[in-house]
């Protein structure tokens, strides 16, 4: 760039707004390593403080996604959805959504990034099945949603390279919990794919990184608002996050989850997070009425035939197909499976998600740095959610550990997380609103 | 440190009040090399916006002078000063207050940073006398002083090297212009030398850093507040840079003004300047009235007693001390020097200092970069003062140049610095005021 990167620090450090030429030559000079870490973390932290107006979020947004190359899927015929989900505890949505939307007949392109998170991303998960592949090329990526459905893969360094540069920048400033970075650093991911409609699940709570609705709502207008200035269908969900999801904290015992879900033997709150995204998609993409679409949704689950479309995918990306059939047998297992009883007699008010991720992280369900490897086999399964009344000595879950000090230490850790309560305890709604359009 | 860096940063960012062994941790780990630039970067910015309360400032010094060695100076016998300009445009007092001061029996230990401004620095001006050096160690600095009475120096690395990294980070991240950050860096220095009274000078107004009186304001206040902190006496001037101090912009130029001023023959702002610090520091020091102070100051230099402590002075770090004698004679000087004519008959009634400081640096005279050489023969001679009514073709000075293109823009840029009226304009005051005690 011409100008002294310095005066844009500068003039965001004084609380001005930016042109996009200031931002966009900023990103871009800092993306091709011409603008050195400490220029650009002091640029993030005088946005992180003074923040960044929509235009500037756009600006920015456009410049991460211009860093890059894009994938126009030209070639797929049927509508294409992508969906993201900001992270939560037991969020194995996406590992049904993906076959379930694309046995109703779309095409699910969905490109993924490493957790940082607590436990492990979608690839990780995926990952635990023997053989799987997550490192698709464009072509053979493109090539696999045309002729399977869909794909899960790992965005590769030429998408958007600049969030994976500014990303690992925030989190070594202090810089991540800042909305307008948040919101440019996933839509450009989303924006860098060129699918017919963005699938958002923005969650709220303790086990999410938003903690509050307010600001998960703040989070999801300022996505739905880039995917307006792109002219790009979007629609983003608030769900909750006060408690895990699913019952699945790991990384093979998601896929077991997923796998049950997928054969339709469960029901709750993740089935319906599954069909209400995979209802939205078909509504949006097709033109059925809502309730039409989640009916379909929910019989392609009970039919077994969006099971049938997870075994093409697991197939196509290389990974052993018999997990349909016996999970269990297939993934790899923990040598230690620990129960975890019910303490008291009480219903369930409170459950700290975070606690019981971290516990599955401390496993080895997660990573703490970037690239360290995460235990494919080990995690938390803990079924009870809010508002049920349990008894004491009732199995509450299991903890899937390597020895037993792990495990003893992780059932404590998930004991601890329980809030107990005489009265009925309200379960929290799962959806705490939508926006966009 | 135990604490995770980010956590620090997060604080300040988040506008809280960080505790003394937060920041002595960050500080100190900083210096060591322990934690990166660029976390220390969003520190800065963190600490630039939402600020550092005088609590945080004390504790800031304190490790920056803590992450090196300290100058105790125990063997000078006489009442020991250090003294420390902000730095403005011909401002050549320290070149002056040193003999002057010593002449009056006191003893002036001043350790000087390297310029990063339009000209070059105190040391950069020194090294313009052919074999002068000022890489002198601790041993032959304390020494000159006690047997010379004053030595002007380059600061050693050990002595607050947290504040050269700072310095160096702030300079690359455009967060300098913090009122507790540079009070901290400023201040660091003159406690890491302990001396019986500091004497600041805070220049105020287009020539220096603080633009206006009431931020000069601020910065001697805070740097006062330091020095009491640390029990230290010290006096915070907040003189005026609204134009020149003295004529020359220049290395060598102010060698030969300091000569003609410490000969006795020259009067004006620049000498004020001197016998005001001067008649402070003995007064200060040795319990004198002020004026006697001031009247003591002045005859040493009408006397040429001021003179005779510069020779010294020069001699003593290997300089030819024929400069006194000759000083056009035994200096660098330009191969090409252009008058400036008055361009107009009227009253000068704006100076724009900074365009001459930039117009001389850009003949050399000053560094863009750390490290680079400055050319000590060119420069700038600007003799008129803010009210002075002056006559078209009258000289107003010379440009020292290396050739006749570079010598004919500076005229160009020297002239275009320049406000001419009709009507009579008040000179600004010399001293806006004085803190501390």
């Amino acid at each position: 760039m011409e100008r002294d990167p310095r005066d844009v620090v500068a003039a965001k450090r004084d609380g001005k707004v930016l042109s996009e030429e200031e931002l966009r030559g900023f990103v871009l000079s800092y993306s091709r390593g011409e603008i050195p870490d400490e220029v650009a973390a002091a640029f993030l932290m005088a946005a992180f403080i003074n923040g960044l107006d929509d235009q500037e979020t756009v600006a920015l947004t456009r410049a991460m996604v211009d860093s890059g190359e894009t994938l126009r899927l030209e070639r797929i015929s049927r509508p294409k959805v992508d969906k993201h989900s900001t992270g939560g505890v037991a969020d194995g949505v996406t590992l049904v959504f993906a076959p379930l939307a694309a046995s109703l007949g779309l095409a699910v392109a969905k490109l993924s990034g490493r957790g940082l998170g607590h436990t492990g991303g979608t690839l990780d998960k995926l990952e635990a099945i023997p053989g799987l592949r997550t490192d698709l090329e464009p072509e053979a990526f493109e090539r696999q949603v045309e002729e399977v459905g869909c794909a899960v893969a790992a965005q590769t360094a030429d998408l958007v390279p600049a969030d994976g540069a500014l990303y690992a920048l925030r989190d070594a400033t202090a810089t991540v919990p800042s909305i307008p970075l948040i919101a440019a650093s996933v839509m450009s991911k989303k924006l860098a794919v060129e699918t017919d409609l963005v699938l958002l699940d923005v969650k709220a709570g303790g086990g999410a990184f938003m903690k509050t609705a307010e600001d998960a709502e703040a989070l999801a207008k300022a996505c739905a608002k880039l995917a307006a200035a792109w002219g790009r269908p979007a629609r983003v969900a608030v769900t909750d996050m006060s408690q895990p999801l699913g019952d699945a904290i790991g990384n093979a015992l998601d896929i077991v989850e997923a796998v049950e879900l997928l054969r339709g033997e469960m029901r709750g709150r993740l089935r319906d997070a599954a069909v209400m995204f995979a209802g939205e998609a078909l509504s949006r993409l097709t033109g059925v009425a809502m309730g039409e679409g989640r009916a379909r949704a929910a019989a392609a689950l009970d039919s077994g035939r969006a099971l049938e479309w997870f075994r093409r995918m697991v197939e196509a990306q290389g990974g052993d197909p018999r997990v349909v059939d016996d999970p269990v047998g297939v993934l790899p297992r923990a040598p230690l499976v620990l129960p975890v009883p019910c303490p008291r007699d009480g219903v369930l008010a409170e459950v700290d998600a975070e606690a019981l991720g971290r516990a599955s992280a401390d496993l080895g369900a997660g990573r703490r740095r970037k690239g360290e490897p995460v235990d494919p086999a080990v995690g938390v399964v803990f079924r009870p959610k809010i508002g049920d009344r349990l008894a004491a000595g009732a199995p509450l879950g299991e903890v899937h550990a390597r020895d037993e000090d792990a495990a003893r230490a992780c059932v404590e850790r998930v004991l601890a997380a329980l809030t107990f309560g005489e009265d009925p305890v309200e379960p929290p709604p799962l959806v705490h609103g939508w926006y966009g359009g």
